[in-house]
Protein backbone atom coordinates (compact mmCIF):
# COMPACT_ATOMS: atom_id res chain seq x y z
CA UNK A 1 0.00 0.00 0.00
CA UNK A 2 0.88 3.07 -0.99
CA UNK A 3 2.31 6.06 1.66
CA UNK A 4 0.27 8.78 -0.72
CA UNK A 5 -2.19 6.83 -0.03
CA UNK A 6 -2.28 6.12 3.06
CA UNK A 7 -1.88 9.38 3.56
CA UNK A 8 -5.21 10.38 1.78
CA UNK A 9 -7.02 8.41 4.14
CA UNK A 10 -5.99 9.20 7.33
CA UNK A 11 -7.42 12.52 8.43
CA UNK A 12 -7.94 14.08 11.66
CA UNK A 13 -10.07 11.91 13.55
CA UNK A 14 -12.96 14.17 15.54
CA UNK A 15 -14.59 10.68 17.07
CA UNK A 16 -13.41 7.48 17.87
CA UNK A 17 -15.98 4.29 18.44
CA UNK A 18 -14.24 3.04 21.22
CA UNK A 19 -13.21 0.30 19.78
CA UNK A 20 -9.42 -1.40 21.22
CA UNK A 21 -6.34 -1.34 18.61
CA UNK A 22 -4.27 -4.58 18.69
CA UNK A 23 -1.11 -4.98 20.93
CA UNK A 24 0.50 -5.44 17.27
CA UNK A 25 -0.39 -2.70 15.88
CA UNK A 26 0.59 -0.52 18.95
CA UNK A 27 3.51 -2.10 19.10
CA UNK A 28 4.28 -1.36 15.56
CA UNK A 29 3.43 2.43 15.85
CA UNK A 30 5.80 2.86 18.62
CA UNK A 31 8.33 0.96 16.78
CA UNK A 32 8.26 3.58 13.95
CA UNK A 33 8.62 6.40 16.83
CA UNK A 34 11.44 4.63 18.05
CA UNK A 35 13.24 4.44 14.41
CA UNK A 36 12.48 8.05 13.67
CA UNK A 37 15.40 10.01 12.89
CA UNK A 38 15.97 13.38 15.20
CA UNK A 39 18.83 15.42 15.53
CA UNK A 40 22.08 14.23 15.93
CA UNK A 41 20.05 10.44 16.81
CA UNK A 42 19.38 11.86 20.50
CA UNK A 43 16.36 11.00 20.13
CA UNK A 44 15.22 14.01 23.26
CA UNK A 45 12.01 12.81 24.23
CA UNK A 46 9.99 10.46 25.99
CA UNK A 47 6.56 8.24 25.05
CA UNK A 48 3.79 8.10 27.46
CA UNK A 49 1.18 5.02 26.37
CA UNK A 50 -1.91 5.65 28.02
CA UNK A 51 -4.91 3.37 28.37
CA UNK A 52 -5.72 4.09 32.03
CA UNK A 53 -9.33 4.89 32.09
CA UNK A 54 -9.17 7.55 34.82
CA UNK A 55 -6.03 9.22 33.45
CA UNK A 56 -7.55 9.58 29.99
CA UNK A 57 -10.20 11.57 31.88
CA UNK A 58 -7.82 13.71 33.73
CA UNK A 59 -6.00 14.52 30.55
CA UNK A 60 -9.40 15.21 28.95
CA UNK A 61 -10.09 18.19 31.17
CA UNK A 62 -6.94 19.80 30.53
CA UNK A 63 -7.41 19.07 27.19
CA UNK A 64 -10.35 21.14 26.17
CA UNK A 65 -12.62 18.09 26.85
CA UNK A 66 -12.20 16.65 23.33
CA UNK A 67 -13.89 13.45 23.00
CA UNK A 68 -10.97 11.42 21.04
CA UNK A 69 -9.24 11.51 24.25
CA UNK A 70 -11.18 9.08 26.20
CA UNK A 71 -13.09 7.22 23.07
CA UNK A 72 -9.55 6.13 21.85
CA UNK A 73 -7.94 3.03 22.81
CA UNK A 74 -4.51 4.11 23.31
CA UNK A 75 -3.25 7.74 24.01
CA UNK A 76 0.04 8.81 23.20
CA UNK A 77 1.45 11.69 25.20
CA UNK A 78 4.98 13.07 23.70
CA UNK A 79 7.40 14.92 26.00
CA UNK A 80 10.23 16.76 25.21
CA UNK A 81 13.49 16.83 27.13
CA UNK A 82 13.37 20.35 29.04
CA UNK A 83 17.47 20.64 28.50
CA UNK A 84 20.32 19.29 26.80
CA UNK A 85 22.49 18.29 30.08
CA UNK A 86 26.45 16.86 29.81
CA UNK A 87 25.06 13.68 31.49
CA UNK A 88 22.32 13.49 28.52
CA UNK A 89 24.86 13.57 25.83
CA UNK A 90 26.90 11.46 27.19
CA UNK A 91 24.71 8.43 27.44
CA UNK A 92 23.41 8.50 24.01
CA UNK A 93 26.64 8.40 22.60
CA UNK A 94 28.38 6.13 25.29
CA UNK A 95 25.17 4.11 24.32
CA UNK A 96 25.98 4.33 20.37
CA UNK A 97 29.59 3.06 21.04
CA UNK A 98 28.17 0.11 23.08
CA UNK A 99 25.50 -0.61 20.33
CA UNK A 100 28.47 -0.41 17.62
CA UNK A 101 30.85 -2.32 19.65
CA UNK A 102 33.81 0.59 19.02
CA UNK A 103 34.76 4.27 19.64
CA UNK A 104 34.96 6.44 16.41
CA UNK A 105 37.31 9.34 16.77
CA UNK A 106 34.48 11.01 14.05
CA UNK A 107 31.91 10.14 16.28
CA UNK A 108 33.84 11.29 19.59
CA UNK A 109 34.90 14.40 18.17
CA UNK A 110 31.19 15.08 17.44
CA UNK A 111 30.58 14.51 21.12
CA UNK A 112 32.90 16.80 21.80
CA UNK A 113 31.25 19.43 19.57
CA UNK A 114 28.00 18.83 21.04
CA UNK A 115 29.42 18.65 25.09
CA UNK A 116 30.87 22.30 24.05
CA UNK A 117 27.81 23.65 22.70
CA UNK A 118 24.44 22.30 23.88
CA UNK A 119 24.18 22.32 27.89
CA UNK A 120 25.85 25.79 28.07
CA UNK A 121 23.05 27.32 25.99
CA UNK A 122 19.54 28.95 26.90
CA UNK A 123 17.61 26.00 28.68
CA UNK A 124 14.14 27.33 26.71
CA UNK A 125 16.43 27.27 23.14
CA UNK A 126 17.46 23.81 23.80
CA UNK A 127 13.68 22.67 24.77
CA UNK A 128 12.68 24.45 22.22
CA UNK A 129 14.84 22.04 19.93
CA UNK A 130 13.89 18.76 21.26
CA UNK A 131 10.29 19.99 20.86
CA UNK A 132 10.50 20.08 17.16
CA UNK A 133 12.01 16.59 17.50
CA UNK A 134 8.84 15.38 18.79
CA UNK A 135 7.02 16.50 15.82
CA UNK A 136 9.12 14.62 13.64
CA UNK A 137 8.56 11.54 15.69
CA UNK A 138 4.83 12.22 15.91
CA UNK A 139 4.88 11.82 11.64
CA UNK A 140 6.24 8.58 12.17
CA UNK A 141 3.66 7.46 14.55
CA UNK A 142 0.80 8.72 12.58
CA UNK A 143 2.13 7.23 9.01
CA UNK A 144 2.60 3.78 11.15
CA UNK A 145 -1.15 3.99 12.35
CA UNK A 146 -2.35 4.71 8.95
CA UNK A 147 -0.69 1.60 7.46
CA UNK A 148 -1.62 -0.57 10.16
CA UNK A 149 -5.73 1.24 9.15
CA UNK A 150 -5.66 2.76 12.77
CA UNK A 151 -7.01 6.44 13.20
CA UNK A 152 -5.09 9.16 15.00
CA UNK A 153 -5.97 12.41 16.23
CA UNK A 154 -2.98 15.16 15.70
CA UNK A 155 -3.54 17.19 18.73
CA UNK A 156 -1.22 20.27 20.11
CA UNK A 157 -4.28 21.83 21.78
CA UNK A 158 -4.17 21.48 25.73
CA UNK A 159 -2.78 23.10 28.35
CA UNK A 160 0.76 21.80 28.46
CA UNK A 161 1.70 22.69 32.19
CA UNK A 162 -1.16 21.53 33.70
CA UNK A 163 -0.61 17.94 31.90
CA UNK A 164 2.72 18.03 32.97
CA UNK A 165 1.74 18.41 36.43
CA UNK A 166 -0.59 15.72 36.02
CA UNK A 167 1.89 13.07 34.82
CA UNK A 168 4.71 14.39 37.04
CA UNK A 169 6.55 15.38 34.11
CA UNK A 170 9.07 17.86 35.76
CA UNK A 171 10.20 15.58 37.67
CA UNK A 172 11.03 13.06 34.65
CA UNK A 173 13.01 16.44 33.42
CA UNK A 174 10.35 16.46 30.19
CA UNK A 175 7.91 18.48 29.25
CA UNK A 176 4.67 17.89 27.33
CA UNK A 177 4.24 18.71 23.14
CA UNK A 178 1.73 16.77 21.68
CA UNK A 179 -0.92 13.98 22.07
CA UNK A 180 -2.09 11.24 19.56
CA UNK A 181 -5.08 9.04 20.44
CA UNK A 182 -4.86 6.16 18.21
CA UNK A 183 -8.38 4.44 17.62
CA UNK A 184 -11.32 3.77 14.91
CA UNK A 185 -13.12 6.47 13.46
CA UNK A 186 -16.56 6.49 14.00
CA UNK A 187 -17.95 6.49 10.69
CA UNK A 188 -21.67 7.38 11.83
CA UNK A 189 -21.19 10.34 13.48
CA UNK A 190 -17.68 11.94 12.96
CA UNK A 191 -18.51 14.73 11.13
CA UNK A 192 -15.19 15.00 9.52
CA UNK A 193 -15.01 11.55 8.16
CA UNK A 194 -16.88 12.41 4.60
CA UNK A 195 -15.38 16.06 4.29
CA UNK A 196 -12.77 16.83 1.68
CA UNK A 197 -9.09 16.48 2.67
CA UNK A 198 -8.25 20.85 1.41
CA UNK A 199 -4.43 20.91 0.73
CA UNK A 200 -2.67 24.06 -0.80
CA UNK A 201 -2.26 23.77 -4.57
CA UNK A 202 1.21 22.83 -5.47
CA UNK A 203 1.81 25.71 -7.06
CA UNK A 204 1.82 28.14 -3.52
CA UNK A 205 3.39 25.24 -1.66
CA UNK A 206 6.29 24.90 -3.98
CA UNK A 207 9.18 27.09 -5.58
CA UNK A 208 11.89 25.69 -7.59
CA UNK A 209 14.92 27.28 -8.36
CA UNK A 210 16.78 25.86 -11.31
CA UNK B 1 6.94 -3.04 1.16
CA UNK B 2 6.45 -1.88 5.02
CA UNK B 3 7.53 1.31 6.32
CA UNK B 4 8.86 0.04 9.18
CA UNK B 5 11.57 -1.58 6.59
CA UNK B 6 12.16 1.54 4.91
CA UNK B 7 12.71 3.21 7.94
CA UNK B 8 15.45 0.84 8.89
CA UNK B 9 17.03 1.39 5.46
CA UNK B 10 16.75 4.87 5.49
CA UNK B 11 20.06 6.74 7.29
CA UNK B 12 21.26 10.48 7.21
CA UNK B 13 23.14 10.01 3.82
CA UNK B 14 26.83 11.66 4.37
CA UNK B 15 28.38 11.23 0.94
CA UNK B 16 25.87 11.19 -2.27
CA UNK B 17 27.08 10.41 -5.95
CA UNK B 18 25.33 13.22 -7.95
CA UNK B 19 23.16 10.91 -9.65
CA UNK B 20 19.98 12.57 -11.03
CA UNK B 21 16.68 12.04 -9.14
CA UNK B 22 13.47 10.90 -11.83
CA UNK B 23 11.01 13.99 -11.98
CA UNK B 24 8.68 11.68 -11.21
CA UNK B 25 10.05 10.09 -7.31
CA UNK B 26 10.62 14.05 -6.90
CA UNK B 27 6.47 14.99 -7.39
CA UNK B 28 5.97 12.37 -5.26
CA UNK B 29 8.08 13.12 -2.24
CA UNK B 30 6.67 16.65 -3.02
CA UNK B 31 3.46 15.29 -2.84
CA UNK B 32 3.71 13.75 0.71
CA UNK B 33 5.31 16.88 1.53
CA UNK B 34 1.71 18.87 0.21
CA UNK B 35 -0.79 15.97 2.38
CA UNK B 36 1.09 16.34 5.08
CA UNK B 37 -0.48 17.22 8.60
CA UNK B 38 -0.41 20.48 10.01
CA UNK B 39 -2.00 22.13 12.50
CA UNK B 40 -5.42 23.44 12.07
CA UNK B 41 -4.93 22.56 8.34
CA UNK B 42 -2.81 25.91 7.83
CA UNK B 43 0.39 24.19 6.33
CA UNK B 44 2.36 27.60 7.35
CA UNK B 45 4.98 27.26 5.01
CA UNK B 46 7.25 26.88 1.54
CA UNK B 47 9.43 24.65 0.73
CA UNK B 48 12.12 25.37 -1.97
CA UNK B 49 14.05 22.93 -4.31
CA UNK B 50 16.53 24.09 -5.59
CA UNK B 51 18.68 22.06 -8.91
CA UNK B 52 20.70 25.50 -9.62
CA UNK B 53 24.34 24.61 -9.40
CA UNK B 54 25.20 28.01 -8.46
CA UNK B 55 22.69 28.03 -5.70
CA UNK B 56 23.43 25.22 -4.17
CA UNK B 57 27.28 26.62 -3.94
CA UNK B 58 25.96 29.70 -1.87
CA UNK B 59 24.20 27.66 -0.05
CA UNK B 60 26.81 25.05 0.98
CA UNK B 61 28.62 27.96 2.22
CA UNK B 62 26.46 28.99 4.80
CA UNK B 63 25.78 25.13 5.61
CA UNK B 64 29.33 24.36 7.30
CA UNK B 65 30.07 23.48 4.05
CA UNK B 66 28.45 19.89 3.94
CA UNK B 67 28.97 18.24 0.39
CA UNK B 68 25.38 16.94 0.15
CA UNK B 69 24.21 20.28 -0.85
CA UNK B 70 26.31 20.06 -3.47
CA UNK B 71 26.00 16.38 -4.25
CA UNK B 72 22.83 16.02 -4.55
CA UNK B 73 20.36 16.30 -7.01
CA UNK B 74 17.65 18.33 -5.48
CA UNK B 75 17.96 20.58 -2.82
CA UNK B 76 14.73 21.04 -0.40
CA UNK B 77 14.62 24.28 1.78
CA UNK B 78 11.83 24.21 4.71
CA UNK B 79 10.99 27.50 5.12
CA UNK B 80 8.23 28.56 8.05
CA UNK B 81 5.51 31.43 7.79
CA UNK B 82 7.37 34.58 10.52
CA UNK B 83 3.88 35.12 11.52
CA UNK B 84 0.57 34.17 11.58
CA UNK B 85 -1.67 37.33 10.23
CA UNK B 86 -5.29 37.91 9.78
CA UNK B 87 -4.53 37.63 5.42
CA UNK B 88 -3.14 34.22 5.69
CA UNK B 89 -5.55 32.74 8.05
CA UNK B 90 -8.63 34.06 5.80
CA UNK B 91 -6.77 32.74 3.29
CA UNK B 92 -6.42 29.71 4.67
CA UNK B 93 -10.41 29.16 5.21
CA UNK B 94 -11.78 30.62 2.26
CA UNK B 95 -9.66 28.23 -0.16
CA UNK B 96 -11.16 25.52 2.45
CA UNK B 97 -14.59 27.09 1.47
CA UNK B 98 -14.42 27.46 -1.95
CA UNK B 99 -12.76 23.79 -2.47
CA UNK B 100 -15.42 22.28 -0.52
CA UNK B 101 -18.08 24.46 -2.26
CA UNK B 102 -19.71 25.42 0.93
CA UNK B 103 -19.48 27.62 4.18
CA UNK B 104 -20.02 25.01 7.57
CA UNK B 105 -20.46 26.78 10.40
CA UNK B 106 -18.40 25.04 12.84
CA UNK B 107 -15.63 25.71 10.72
CA UNK B 108 -16.65 29.81 10.36
CA UNK B 109 -16.53 29.50 14.53
CA UNK B 110 -13.29 27.81 13.99
CA UNK B 111 -11.93 30.85 12.09
CA UNK B 112 -13.04 33.61 13.96
CA UNK B 113 -11.63 31.47 17.06
CA UNK B 114 -7.75 31.60 15.51
CA UNK B 115 -8.39 35.45 14.23
CA UNK B 116 -8.98 36.02 18.03
CA UNK B 117 -6.25 34.77 19.14
CA UNK B 118 -3.14 33.95 16.23
CA UNK B 119 -2.23 37.28 15.03
CA UNK B 120 -2.46 38.93 18.57
CA UNK B 121 0.48 36.84 19.99
CA UNK B 122 4.05 37.35 19.94
CA UNK B 123 5.61 36.86 16.00
CA UNK B 124 8.62 34.93 17.54
CA UNK B 125 5.68 32.27 19.28
CA UNK B 126 3.74 32.10 15.86
CA UNK B 127 6.78 31.60 13.96
CA UNK B 128 8.03 28.89 16.70
CA UNK B 129 4.40 27.54 16.12
CA UNK B 130 4.75 27.68 12.05
CA UNK B 131 8.44 25.88 12.26
CA UNK B 132 7.21 22.97 14.23
CA UNK B 133 4.72 22.27 11.71
CA UNK B 134 7.77 22.04 9.11
CA UNK B 135 8.82 19.49 10.88
CA UNK B 136 5.87 17.04 10.08
CA UNK B 137 6.02 17.86 6.80
CA UNK B 138 9.95 17.17 6.19
CA UNK B 139 9.08 13.59 7.94
CA UNK B 140 6.70 13.10 5.20
CA UNK B 141 9.13 13.99 2.43
CA UNK B 142 11.72 11.84 4.06
CA UNK B 143 9.06 8.63 4.17
CA UNK B 144 8.62 9.34 0.54
CA UNK B 145 12.19 9.61 -0.40
CA UNK B 146 12.57 6.09 1.38
CA UNK B 147 9.68 4.38 -0.13
CA UNK B 148 11.24 5.77 -3.48
CA UNK B 149 14.41 4.39 -3.11
CA UNK B 150 16.12 8.06 -2.60
CA UNK B 151 18.03 9.02 0.03
CA UNK B 152 17.80 12.08 2.12
CA UNK B 153 19.87 13.63 4.82
CA UNK B 154 17.60 15.96 7.38
CA UNK B 155 19.25 18.76 8.14
CA UNK B 156 19.12 21.73 10.91
CA UNK B 157 22.94 22.75 11.00
CA UNK B 158 22.95 25.85 8.74
CA UNK B 159 23.30 29.74 9.17
CA UNK B 160 19.15 30.60 9.18
CA UNK B 161 20.09 34.47 8.96
CA UNK B 162 22.34 34.31 6.05
CA UNK B 163 20.97 31.49 4.07
CA UNK B 164 17.54 33.78 4.34
CA UNK B 165 19.34 36.15 3.09
CA UNK B 166 20.43 34.50 0.35
CA UNK B 167 17.54 33.23 -0.60
CA UNK B 168 15.42 36.77 0.40
CA UNK B 169 12.61 35.05 2.87
CA UNK B 170 12.46 38.29 4.51
CA UNK B 171 10.45 39.76 1.70
CA UNK B 172 8.51 36.36 1.37
CA UNK B 173 7.57 36.47 4.88
CA UNK B 174 8.96 33.15 5.73
CA UNK B 175 12.43 32.05 7.66
CA UNK B 176 14.18 28.89 7.06
CA UNK B 177 14.11 26.02 8.96
CA UNK B 178 15.04 22.99 7.93
CA UNK B 179 17.22 21.39 4.18
CA UNK B 180 16.55 18.30 2.99
CA UNK B 181 18.97 16.96 0.11
CA UNK B 182 17.71 14.36 -2.07
CA UNK B 183 19.87 12.27 -3.71
CA UNK B 184 21.65 8.46 -4.28
CA UNK B 185 24.21 7.58 -1.17
CA UNK B 186 27.94 6.91 -2.28
CA UNK B 187 28.54 3.08 -1.42
CA UNK B 188 31.82 3.35 -1.92
CA UNK B 189 32.55 6.22 0.19
CA UNK B 190 29.70 7.44 2.55
CA UNK B 191 31.69 6.11 6.18
CA UNK B 192 28.16 5.99 7.69
CA UNK B 193 26.01 3.16 5.18
CA UNK B 194 27.43 0.24 6.53
CA UNK B 195 27.51 1.66 10.55
CA UNK B 196 24.69 0.26 12.80
CA UNK B 197 21.91 2.34 13.64
CA UNK B 198 21.74 3.33 17.28
CA UNK B 199 18.18 4.11 18.26
CA UNK B 200 17.75 3.66 22.38
CA UNK B 201 15.67 0.44 23.71
CA UNK B 202 12.29 0.72 24.08
CA UNK B 203 12.11 0.74 27.38
CA UNK B 204 13.80 3.55 27.45
CA UNK B 205 11.69 5.56 25.17
CA UNK B 206 8.26 4.16 26.66
CA UNK B 207 6.62 4.22 29.28
CA UNK B 208 2.82 2.67 29.90
CA UNK B 209 0.29 3.82 32.04
CA UNK B 210 -2.10 0.82 32.14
Amino acid sequence: MEFLERLKWRYATKIMNGKKVEQEKIDNILEAIRLAPTSSGLQPFEVFVITNDEMKEKIKEVAFGQPQITQCSHLLVFAAWDNYTEERINHAFDFANEVRGTVYEGWENYRKSLLSTYPQRDREINFQHCARQTYIAFMAGITQAAFEGVDSTPMEGFDNDKLDELLEFKSKGVRSTLLLPLGYRDLENDWLVNLVKVRKNKEELFTVID
